[in-house]
């Protein structure tokens, strides 16, 4: 926890945001652009200064009287180590406070492996991923976490995600921290790819969008009006399990007809598989649900039709859950990220779009973007890493700040 | 719109919140919760005394020093008015600065009614309102007009909603307001209503909730952290829309196998009409939505198998929905209301509690609970009323103020 007050934190967070996002200016522009007296800004600003998190940069423009001093942003000040956890492959992220990634470390996924022994491993990544970059650990902030949901986000834990079920109720927050000594913050992944996306820069000028992240499952990050949409619990943005089919069957999250029993990469595989069994495609399967559905769509992208139709079928579900979401919640932009995506992305966006264009509710008052992302496998990663570092910037809050 | 500048009425409406909802405070305490100077603070409340928002009513307590003043809302100051326009219903409330009812009138509908002389009937229902209340008609602050989906916020417009197809486009917020010379808002009739749930006491301690409307369609309401959640165009909650058969039938609104082909009140009438034809259930209907379905309802309550048989589908349906917007934005609560809910509402809210309680994704991390809205058909009205206030509060906030 930081040492600051709350109060003291969180405005001194809004100007940190400012300057970063603005850069260079002046003290007398950020309280005209926040709001605040200029005694408060100076305040702010000589902390901002003394732990190194801006710099004075060069004169900024005379109004008439004396030149003033601008601050910038200091990036290599602060870094941030996102960690994005998943069955098939395990993702870390070192990125600075200007959101570039200077380090990258991926490697193979929990899969069935135990908790405990699967967090001491990850410290250890987490070490030799620091110094193989050779960086400043005390400007390490810490790390941020991103699983699959359902999660209890102040317990650090995951609660009973169908994938990682043997996970339930392990404390991966604090057992990550006390290894490596760093603070954790822990999240969903779908919402920390949302984040992701925003600082790749896939979110352009949209500040009301949904990235739908496809790995093994089907999740949404929701970003409101520049703000991560959390819920109560984080628990929010399960597009893979709202009901498509009221009178379809029972999905192992309870719920009934769920959208991934008809468009997940797991109903993808299983179809192949039994159009395997009829003889109407030929294809090997490895059991890991990312390689095989990536070899569904190599057959797909190279001409097969009943590969094309599996696909065709999954999109076509997707979209119909795209389309209630959208006439729910009334987002610009959807943005297409995970491994789910990698091959056969544009037939995902192509079908989307076409869905929204037909049959969205507003479609009269406004057209919905459909976007794929431009890194769509480091999004989750990179999101939790910018989600520590946005900690220390301000909270919940991606861009700048208008006091309002 | 208001004289004073966005920044400054915002501060300003910051403060007259905070002591709406916490006063009688004083300005010291002020500056303590808002973190604004005492300078900034005091400035604000003159103008607030000026504009006789608040009155400066007794001494709070001592804290060694000199007594402090204490300020208090002056609920009187500013009234407005709410007009909720219905197919079958259109109803008016008068509410003052504390959210209490003044003044209330139902009257029938627009039915098929051109939109240019049922507007000018409005103007004439809210001048005959405004002469038998006898309240000053310079403390109105305007018109809060609440209309079904989809609409055109900034156009004061409905964009072809089903029900009121022949109204699209009309400038119906632009000629009342001419007719009136108030100035009229405009919203969508669900998220009028959850902002009615607020001020009705129905949401208690719950910040983030989705207030369910069932009149002849069926919308939600979304309220985040205590604030409105209105999407780009205020076209969020077509909840009626949501996909639930995605291979289902064509809805009128262009999208496939919506929720309210299965659960809104024009399929239960539906049903209702094919059970009179094979004899198994026996009514007449009048071919007004709200009437025929509660003549259903009616029936059902008093027993009869059939009718009960309509609504037990009808909260299936709704249920299904209700459970992947659950999963989708992670609200702790769901509150019932609208007409429809009227005389059946207990059935509905013990169905979606249960299929929560069986099949929301994050049920192991916490209970979603049901609620039937305190006062259903008059929701929309104030919550409309309120809107207009709240602007003269704080924009788009609910809740009493951080300034975070």
């Amino acid at each position: 926890m930081p040492v600051h007050s709350r109060r003291r934190g969180s405005s001194r967070g809004k100007i940190l945001d400012l300057i970063r996002s603005t850069g260079p200016v002046s003290r007398v522009e950020l309280s005209e652009m926040t709001g605040l007296t200029q005694a408060t800004v100076s305040t702010s600003v000589r902390d901002l200064l003394r732990d190194g998190l801006v710099s004075e940069t060069g004169r900024g423009e005379s109004t008439g009287g004396k030149p003033r001093t601008t601050l910038e942003i200091n990036p290599a000040s602060r870094l941030g180590i996102g960690l994005h956890i998943g069955r098939d492959y395990t993702t870390y992220i070192v990125a600075d406070l200007a959101g570039t990634v200077i380090g990258r470390l991926r490697v193979p996924g929990v899969g069935d492996a135990e908790p405990e022994p699967a967090v001491a491993r990850m410290a250890s990544d987490v070490d030799q991923l620091l110094t193989g970059l050779d960086v400043d650990r005390s400007a390490v902030v810490g790390i941020g976490v991103a699983t699959p949901g359902p999660i209890n986000r102040d317990a650090g834990a995951i609660m009973g995600a169908p994938a990682l079920a043997h996970w339930t109720g392990f404390p991966i927050a604090a057992t990550l921290s006390r290894a490596t000594g760093f603070d954790c913050t822990f999240d969903n992944d779908a919402t920390a790819a949302a984040i992701g996306e925003f600082w790749l820069g896939a979110t352009g000028d949209y500040n009301t969008y949904a990235s739908v992240y496809m790995g093994a499952g089907i999740g949404v990050g929701i970003v409101i009006d520049g703000t991560i949409y959390h819920g109560k619990q984080a628990n929010v943005g399960e597009l893979g399990h709202i009901t498509v089919d009221a009178m379809g069957p029972t999905c192992s999250c309870g719920n009934v007809g769920c959208v991934e029993l008809f468009a997940g990469p797991r109903s993808v595989i299983d179809a192949a598989r039994a159009a395997v069994e009829r003889g109407e495609l030929e294809m090997e399967f490895t059991g890991t649900i990312t390689t095989d559905l990536a070899r569904i769509a190599d057959l797909a992208v190279h001409g097969d039709a009943t590969a094309s139709a599996l696909f065709t079928r999954s999109a076509e579900y997707l979209a119909a859950a795209v389309v209630s979401m959208v006439n729910l919640i009334d987002v610009q932009l959807v943005v297409l990220a995970g491994s789910a995506f990698q091959t056969v992305g544009s037939l995902y966006a192509r079908t989307i779009a076409e869905r929204l264009d037909e049959r969205a509710f507003a479609r009269a008052v406004q057209r919905v973007d459909v976007r794929m992302s431009v890194n769509g496998t480091d999004a989750a990663a990179l999101g939790a890493a910018t989600l520590v570092l946005q900690d220390t910037l301000s909270p919940r809050s991606l861009a700048s700040i208008t006091l309002a």
